[in-house]
């Protein structure tokens, strides 16, 4: 029997506008889906009526509870316009609880709300397969990003400014200063402190005790500014914030810095957020981020710096994953968005983990990995799954008839632009010829020993004969099955053959799950077994990669997973190299580390981590009808 | 009878930590209080189990409804200690809520972030007079100061951006990328730019019908860098952000700009949200913000550049305000907090209109002003009633024997440092002498022809004789009444007197409201009014101040009400001279103008718009108790 809250549509064609299609359905009381999923109102916190935040303490009331399937959906290599992963995602869940009775959940990244207001528009999927409400989606959602922001900022703030008075102080005025004494008369280590002291190998706790030597190792943390690495923040398109100098201030006497701002998804705390496993492991995440080296290269944390508690604090609310509905009325854990380069692009463990008991034995979770395969599913297994300890079932693969044409040898893709012919007509020969990128995504999915079911996301202009080449290939190529779905025009309806494919391929998976590496291969062992994977004959170090390296392996770094920062639009580091190309040689221009998160970085080209804003951005549309108070214009 | 939801306290002596006696009491859920106010669930939206956002559609309901009494909290000029004026407007409330059995609520500013991590603490009072969950109260609340760093930053993004875009294309170029043809080839204005159009006198709606030259004026702002008075903010303590220079990315072609960040609360948009009457009033506002001018001298607000409704969407769910709960239960607005000087430092007026609804007739309202009477007050009476076009029926003065001891003669007091001994002993005479800046407050505040109470706030060192010293000048400068209070020690068993006496001075309240100056007479009479209130002899013009007075005056800006940025820390522009002191020339250092709030400040010395972290911040001790969720160390 469906589940009460399961909402029939009416859909319309041709498809109208997200946005129309999210207003035309009244979402329901959040507290409604969280009641279908077996959570009291002990379990999760309210944010308005179509938000609730699951408190993280679901988990260990759950604890006995057996696991649902876990489903990963990744993609081949997409053109710049997307092929509708997210869409996929949420139309399959759709499909699960609306059409097949199943307990679902779909789990997703937070959108960063920047872009919102930039060139693309919302990403909480599309047509007849969306999370709703979509501006609360896209837009301050609970407020995780914010506190992400904050908790950054602080820090950066925080290094600064000790540089800054270690700059004017000696070594005893600042140990007075750090430890001042109390109103009795007495000085003592905050608790943050005996954690550096730990660290500096000193098992005193009467700040009275130490010597002059051990005075000057703890005070004086003696950063040197040209090694840090931690950039400030901000969730706006801000391209002239990219490069910087501060401490411009007369009151800053002159210790200017050349820095930047980031996206604040590309920070590191969005990355500790996705990757933690508890409260407590996030304290450690956080005390342990390292912002650069002192000036005789021993890594500095958030910790050294005493901040790491009140990062904490401020990330604490932000470690629940907030609960939303789809189109159809089943429910969304959002939680987390890490950049898909320089981080592994997946959403957060704990939500998965929340949601496989809560969907419980024969229910399904599905989570969405970013960019192409190569590097979403590759960082969810490797990363995601290695610090977790949770083993999908199913990776799904979403293909489009036009992604496949461009790889078999199409003209150029370019959003904003018209599509060419060859996409709009016809050409099962061009089809044919794409197919070698699916191929390779399912031979490296299957090769983790995970059931790879391939969903063929139909556009209006797909026909017959390019959809069965399209089946004929996956399957040649090793996966479990290939099915059209229409969920973008028709909502989960579109896609039960696609959720039958699933509950059949997770019903049948049996092998263990194999890394693609061991952690205790050295750094470049692991660069090279990614590489080889991507279908590299080998890899190139720069002078400055080599140096990271061998400084990372020196600091007891080397046993932290992989995670590339490489271009989704090719297999290779050269977007231009379609299919399935072999034989490049990948160059790594450098390398760095998130280590509060934890991976190791290299840098396989440039990557953005500040977009800017177009002549004309979508604010222009964007506005508040102030009679009803909905927002309008937001695509 | 009291309300279900009044909670007694038990107080212990000596007064504990402030953190300690709010972890001491559960909170209600805010729904029980909520509901104790008349509110149904669809009159809110719940912010986890303590906060919820009451909707400003409450308004509308409630129109018929009269309003109850409304009671400004203001104070003498203060030491750098403070003179409890949060506490004193908390303590009153559990008050007039737990024991005289009045409907109340109290109007708080939401504090913010940044200082918490700081030097200061919390800012929910202290004592057994606070707002709880106090760490909520401190840290993100819902969001509101998070939506006005989003909003704020966006408009600094468009601007920078524009005047690249600009830098780079035609006349013809701009306008075609601003207007781009759809896909059926038809171009359109968005409803924004009919909003520039009209500004620049043209009426057509049709693109494609615009002359050459209203092409060059629609699209080309011509932004001069040199007049932007707008800065991007962020709510964190980092002075290395007070001056930078922005665009140093290659991709920014060398368009470098000496700017810099404010903390969040100093935003203009913190100012407008404090002031707005509605989300169509707070829409226009947005809109009309001046960034700078253009070359030639126009103001160029964010509408010009096409964002107005982007910052509403942001800025939708901030308008409503935050209910929370004291200690004893009472019910708390929590809305808007903007600075004192560059800003009229008084909480929002919508929460003031939804609470004095809510209260009804013979119910009380109680809302704080920031900083002394002299700015806190004047600004409530000639900014915030002004717009509000409400009436108080009561002004309390907080005064301490130790400020008063000070404008005496005492010594220096300063934070950080022991008090002197004058403090902290019975010295009537000083008491007596200091009472001139007492009385001045008193009668100036009397001249808005509102009943004024006296509310000393008690310290355990405090004589009768000196509290007797300080009523008895009270009452002789024109007071209604003048009580001494212990709602710190007490809670609100401590302010019942102080109840008392407002709940008489309210119901005898006859006068009607007189402003200091009518919005009609020039800037430059305005200034004086206020100056001649402060007791000074004149005042004195920079001439930058009267380049800027001249500009504002020509721009049509000139009947706004002032906003004067001064000192706290005496009547006149400078710390030191305590009491009432007279003949002194205020000297107007620049003049600066928020357009979209709806104010002109005259900086009268030099503000502080982002302050720093010292070299032991607070944060050293805050951290959660990852066992129990608990914030720690928050003071």
């Amino acid at each position: 029997m469906p589940s009460p809250t399961i909402r029939r549509l009416d859909v319309a064609s041709p498809v109208p506008a997200d946005i129309d299609i999210a207003n035309s359905v009244e979402p329901l009381p959040i507290a409604d889906i969280a009641a279908e999923l077996g959570l009291r109102p002990e379990h999760y916190d309210l944010y308005g009526k179509y938000k609730a935040k699951v408190l993280l303490s679901v988990l260990d009331e759950l604890k006995a509870q057996q696991d649902g399937y876990y489903v990963v959906v990744g993609g081949i290599t997409p053109t710049p316009l997307g092929e509708g992963k997210s869409t996929t995602t949420v139309g399959l869940c759709q499909a699960l609880g609306a059409f097949l009775d199943k307990k679902v959940v779909t789990c997703l990244r937070q959108p960063s709300q920047g872009p919102t207001f930039g060139i693309k528009g919302g990403a909480a999927g599309g047509g007849y397969s969306q999370v709703i409400p979509m501006d609360e989606f896209n837009l301050h959602l609970t407020g995780d990003i914010h506190a992400i922001t904050a908790a950054n900022n602080l820090l950066a703030a925080a290094i600064d400014t000790r540089i800054f008075h270690e700059n004017s102080q000696s070594d005893k005025g600042l140990f007075n200063r750090l430890c001042p004494a109390n109103k009795e008369g007495k000085k003592h280590f905050a608790d943050v402190m005996l954690r550096r002291l730990t660290k500096l190998g000193i098992s005193k706790t009467d700040p009275n005790e130490l010597t002059p030597d051990e005075i000057r190792r703890f005070a004086r943390l003696d950063i040197d500014p040209e090694s840090i690495t931690w950039r400030r923040v901000m969730d706006v398109n801000d391209r002239f914030l990219r490069k910087i100098t501060i401490g411009q201030g007369p009151e800053e006497k002159g210790m200017l810095r050349e820095t930047g701002f980031d996206i604040s998804v590309a920070s590191e705390i969005m990355a500790v957020l996705a990757l933690t496993t508890s409260l407590a492991d996030m304290r450690e995440r956080l005390g342990r981020m390292v912002i650069g080296n002192s000036k005789s290269g021993e890594p500095i944390t958030a910790d050294d710096l005493g901040v790491g508690g009140a990062l904490t604090v401020l990330m604490k609310d932000a470690i629940h994953p907030t609960l939303m509905q789809t189109l159809e009325g089943t429910p969304v854990l959002v939680h987390a968005g890490p950049f898909a380069n320089i981080a592994h692009g997946n959403s957060s463990i704990v939500a998965d983990k929340i949601a496989l008991k809560l969907v419980g034995k024969g229910g399904f979770v599905v989570t969405e990995a970013g960019f192409g395969a190569d590097i979403g599913t590759e960082k969810f297994m490797d990363i995601k799954c290695r610090y977790s300890g949770l083993v999908p079932q199913c990776a799904i693969i979403v293909a489009t008839i036009r992604a496949l044409k461009m790889h078999g040898g199409g003209p150029e893709v370019v959003a904003g632009k018209p599509l060419d012919h060859a996409y709009v007509s016809e050409n099962v020969a061009l089809v044919e010829a794409g197919c070698v990128n699916l191929a390779k995504h399912i031979s490296n999915t299957r090769s983790y020993g995970v059931n790879v079911v391939v969903a063929i996301n139909k556009f209006a202009s797909d026909t017959e004969a390019e959809m069965n080449a399209v089946r004929y290939a996956a399957m040649a190529a090793g996966a479990f099955d290939a099915v059209v779905c229409t969920h973008h025009a028709h909502g989960g309806k579109g896609a039960v053959e696609l959720g039958l494919a699933v509950q059949r391929a997770c019903e049948s998976q049996a092998e263990p799950l194999k890394f693609l590496y061991p952690l205790e291969s050295s750094i470049k062992e692991k660069i090279e077994s990614i590489a080889k994977f991507y279908g590299a004959s080998g890899v190139e170090y720069s002078e400055q990669a080599e140096k990271q390296i061998e400084m990372y392996t020196k600091q007891g770094f080397s046993n932290l997973p992989i995670c590339m920062a490489k271009t989704q639009y090719s297999f290779s580091h050269v977007p231009s190299m379609k299919g399935a190309p072999t034989g490049f040689v990948l160059p790594i221009r450098d390398v760095r580390a998130s280590i509060g998160a934890g991976f190791i970085y290299p840098l396989v080209g440039t990557m953005s981590t500040m977009p800017g804003l177009p002549t004309r951005p979508c604010f222009y549309e964007i506005d508040v009808d102030t009679a009803t108070g909905k927002v309008m214009g937001l695509s």
